[in-house]
């Protein structure tokens, strides 16, 4: 069995350059921990000119996304360029050829996430896909195997760094929800197109994705009913505040009687409730089993490296699959 | 291949009953999900007429726990009476029957850990034991696999819930430590005997299995420093109150430049601090890695059902290395 597994990388954008960091860094380790060489062979980028924060060898880089999903040697793929198009054929293709397929891609999983298990357990590849929701925070791994003695009854969380900071700012600085907006853009919290995250479009395949799993069936992100915060005035905060609560964006998911109800809008919360104090650009997520009673993960749910961190956990899982010969059967 | 598991259950206390009733209540449920139908074949007690919290058939129960361990129809042994003595010769005898072996004994882990290893790896079984730390909170597998990608360079957490229960009570009714402990007692948070707990031995056991893991080095209980409880006043929690702070019975391991620091002791930590809000019964633990920054695992640190959803979840995972053929490879 060769001894080395090649990754190929598509996107070298916030999340593609921390891998780049982390994979770098670690190889070693990599290497004696799991007794393979885990290389980054080919990434494919839209400009290979453009300035980054990670100094890549040029002779890495594509411009040419098939010819990394086509590439023999390439024994993983790593998706990180997100949306549907081209994210979504080429993960297909990526998977006819045989390819394992890691990915951070929360909108196509909650769009598409049984086309593509179908067509990974059809070729016998992995799928896996841990950073999709919570960044770096383990949620998807844990709701499958640590939790699986249990009925999963509820999802709660925060699962939007930006919504919440903006909520967060507009709570400690009295400011507006423009301003709040303005603020998180000037520092790189929120995008210049910020529909998605403020609109709840970005909590609502999160919470889709963790529905799915905790509760065995197909949520699709269509079928959550989304309100988001663009809305909320300094006097809904002023009234929050005033009864001791606080205003929070949750994503929320429950399964009573074989009927699952799934749903993400602002929310008041109580003061000395553990989501209250979770503030800035973090989230957290309860999740409540028969058995378990309410456990909670809470960590950074956004950034380059907290994300790399779960995308290379994954690679890890992947490598150890194939090292094993389970590869697409442990999902 | 026979698509039934049995498991064989030595202590029926506490977590052993609510083993039992996890086991009963899903067995259909796991059935569907691994395809095998996981049935408890013998349970070892202490004393077949002991009034239970469970209803078990008294076919079930033996005083012989070495007929469980020596049934050659028993594949998976789930040990949980605690201490060293029977339970570590038990355990090497089970394994050397090739059985696999789910654990929640936290001071036979923190002591001998590497011999059951070792033995488990010679006679390729696995060996769980996710239990033994945080009760139903998932933090070992998720510091093994989900933060694979990290060199975790500290955990700091609140691992046990009886000194956490008589610190709150201390805090929040001003009363003394005697006081709390005999409250502590009565409402079944405490043993008759509380030394392991209040003398900070218990949680001194969970952090030498945390730091082992998280460190991949060996740290056995008696390198840990320790520090309980027992000389807390009333006044050392005025002190704190004052300038802002609680005091929590924390446990502590770091890593720098391979060296490892492992402690237990009281902690006077800030007021917005997130452990600073971990009440009562409960533990917290915060992971940080040099990927991912700073990540927690909240939720029950012990009691019956949610100490019953790791083992359950453990003997799931055991399942399913089973039926692919990994058993011993994936520790």
């Amino acid at each position: 069995m060769k001894k080395k597994i090649n990754i190929g990388l598509l996107g070298l954008g916030s999340i593609g350059s921390g891998v780049y960091k982390v994979l770098s860094k670690h190889r070693r380790d990599y290497k004696r921990k799991l007794g393979f060489d885990v290389a980054l062979k080919k990434i494919a980028v839209k400009n290979k000119r453009k300035k980054r924060s990670v100094k890549v060898p040029s002779s890495l880089l594509t411009t040419d996304a098939n010819s990394v999903i086509n590439d023999p040697d390439v024994d993983i793929v790593v998706e990180l360029i997100g949306g549907i198009k081209p994210a979504k054929t080429l993960i297909l293709n990526a998977i006819k050829n045989k390819k394992h397929v890691v990915t951070a891609n929360k909108e196509l999983m909650a769009m598409h996430g049984k086309e593509l298990f179908d067509a990974a357990n059809k070729n016998k590849v992995d799928l896996y896909f841990e950073a999709s929701v919570g960044g770096g925070i383990p949620i998807i791994k844990p709701l499958k195997d640590s939790l699986a003695a249990n009925k999963i009854t509820k999802i709660m969380g925060i699962v939007n760094g930006t919504t919440n900071y903006i909520l967060s700012k507009m709570s400690e600085e009295g400011i507006s929800y423009k301003q709040a907006l303005s603020e998180a853009q000037d520092r790189g919290y929120a995008e210049a197109n910020p529909q998605d995250d403020v609109g709840g479009g970005d909590a609502a395949s999160k919470i889709a994705i963790l529905a799915s799993i905790a509760f065995n069936s197909r949520v699709i992100k269509d079928k959550v009913f989304v309100e988001g915060i663009t809305s909320i005035t300094p006097k809904d905060i002023d009234y929050a505040t005033d009864m001791g609560h606080v205003i929070k964006l949750l994503a929320i998911a429950k399964h009573d009687d074989d009927k699952a109800e799934v749903r993400v809008h602002p929310t008041m919360i109580k003061k000395e409730h553990p989501l209250a104090s979770v503030n800035g650009a973090f989230n957290a997520i309860f999740v409540e089993g028969d058995s378990v009673g309410e456990v909670m993960f809470f960590g950074q749910g956004a950034g380059s490296l907290p994300t790399a961190s779960a995308v290379v956990s994954d690679v890890m899982e992947v490598v150890k699959n194939i090292k094993q010969g389970v590869s697409g059967k442990r999902m």
